[in-house]
């Protein structure tokens, strides 16, 4: 038996011994395998230490006219993270998560001595992939990196479990473009209005996705990530990377998520066993990627925000069944009665 | 326009003002405007005091072999509530609940000075509804007043939120009888297998409650209750018409306290908008009840051990989606600009 079967043994065996019918604890059952899978552990130390890293950059192709919002909207969002308004900030003071906010790409500069923000800039945003590739194929190596960075400094501040979220307006489309590319699904299936753009804007999305497949025709992921971009996106397959090396288990968001999360498995299939789904998102390409995956969901609440929100919201469903493994009373220890079949 | 329609306004008001595209937090937003119009309140003070009673009663239809369980277990895991060692004990004290353990009619005497042990026992189980009604008229009127008056206590120690909690061993056939009569649903697709029963088993249980309706054929949703119990069931019933007029609102867990929800619903069918449908159990009648109703659920986690467990899992999600209606900052507040569409 190797390790990770003995693992998996050890823990069902207790699991099965805990003062409930065998199995009804359903889909926390199984997020407390993967858990421990991961980790190598079979003990627990709660409450998790959790980190998120908002990725933030900017796009070339909101020129486009791909998003419902200007793109000043993302540096303006990036200093509503660092002084804790966003919807990430709150849900993780809910949660009790730190907030990392990474500056891998934003059009301007930002102006900040928060110790929550981090200064990895690799350009003022990517360009328009309708005309030229986002990013070269050195800046796309370097986001990779800033995020195997960050998953070495969750180590180092020993993170017990690490949430990727992002930022960037008009993301969704570059992201659509690599999760059509990666699974192979027409871009109608995956393309969704985002921040919430009118029919219009949702057709000329589609098609500045469908040409840019048509136009780069991408050898690889990492191929698709050069090509589509962005910054972000990159930052976040190399989080994912990293944190599968240090055994830290990753809760994916939204549909930038999945798409970092698929430029990570294009390089390395393995990472699908170190992460969670935190929920499934309004965005159709998300549900194209988990699909794709086989990977089941936490949530399923029509979240569509990003910024690791759903991933973030989940990691309270994970410490749930991690506590439940922890002090729930076996048959034996409180004298109960096992099942008569 | 009346005070329900003016609060909902105000909330979604503010909701489209908090800095994310508008909608994009999807139910929880709509988990914030239920909240609001039950309490009437359109500003909410956290953490919520959140109430679980754990109603605990045993069925003398066990005696037809419809469980996994032989039915000391009841008893057993009365003195594991109280102890602290059963699932929802460890999910109440993870999301920050009080448990109140109710003897309604458990076959024998709980000796515990415990308090949070209630003792409110209207018989020693009900009788096999296979053979004559499980409860008096005057019975299943005494379970439905203790729920109220649980009710009263929440009210009194001002609760929140409250969730409804069951034990009993055998509760799943009588739950299922019910539900299969208020829905009209035939018992092959309510009955399940509750606690793990094999095959030959939820034959059984699906022709033990086909014969139930056929024989006793209950006149309405009251009539059920006397007929296949049980003292639980109608407590649940209570407490969830107390609380619509207390405007507590109410979380609901699985097959049990939808069989519990349907008896109140048969008597005040407004109790529908005062609950919030926990989760999603795996046990096919809650599937059936929650599409009877049209309520959606919060979690969807094939979670099927009763007790309140998924009903009080689901209060985080309620609580962090109210903290995000308190704490986000707005568009005017961050500086953040607008949708331009």
């Amino acid at each position: 038996m190797n390790g990770t079967t003995s693992i998996e043994k050890a823990v069902r065996d207790k699991l099965d011994n805990l003062t409930k019918p065998k199995g009804s604890l359903g889909f926390l059952e199984e997020i407390v395998v993967k858990y421990a899978k991961i980790t190598g552990k079979t003990e627990f130390h709660l409450p998790l230490k959790k980190m998120v890293f908002v990725f933030c950059g900017d796009h070339g192709v909101a020129e486009e006219g791909v998003s419902a919002y200007p793109q000043e909207v993302t540096a303006q969002m990036v200093y509503n993270f660092i002084k804790g308004g966003a919807g990430i900030n709150v849900i993780s003071r809910y949660v009790g998560a730190e907030v990392y906010v990474v500056d891998v790409g934003v059009k301007e500069d930002i102006l900040s001595q928060s110790e929550n923000f981090i200064m990895r800039k690799i350009s003022y945003g990517t360009r328009n992939f309708t005309k030229e590739p986002a990013m070269t194929e050195e800046q796309a190596q370097k986001s990779i990196e800033v995020g195997i960075e960050m998953s070495e400094l969750a180590q180092s501040k020993r993170a017990d479990i690490v949430i990727p979220g992002d930022m960037g307006i008009a993301n969704t489309t570059p992201s659509s473009a690599i999760i059509s590319f990666v699974t192979e699904q027409p871009p109608e299936k995956v393309v969704g209005r985002g921040t919430g753009i009118d029919d219009t804007r949702l057709r000329k999305k589609i098609e500045v996705v469908k040409r840019a497949i048509e136009m780069w025709k991408p050898k690889d992921g990492f191929d698709a990530l050069c090509k589509f971009g962005g910054f972000e996106i990159g930052a976040i397959a190399g989080l994912i990377l990293g944190c599968k090396k240090n055994k830290i288990p990753v809760v994916l968001d939204g549909l930038i998520t999945l798409a970092g999360f698929l430029i990570a498995y294009s390089i390395d299939p393995e990472v699908k066993d170190y992460v969670f789904a935190g929920h499934k998102t309004a965005e159709p390409g998300g549900n194209v990627a988990l699909s794709f995956l086989g990977i089941r969901p936490i949530l399923d609440l029509d979240m569509r925000l990003g910024e690791g929100t759903g991933g973030t919201l989940a990691t309270s469903i994970i410490e749930c069944a991690l506590k439940i493994y922890n002090e729930m009373a076996t048959f034996s220890s409180a004298g109960v009665s096992q099942s008569n079949i």
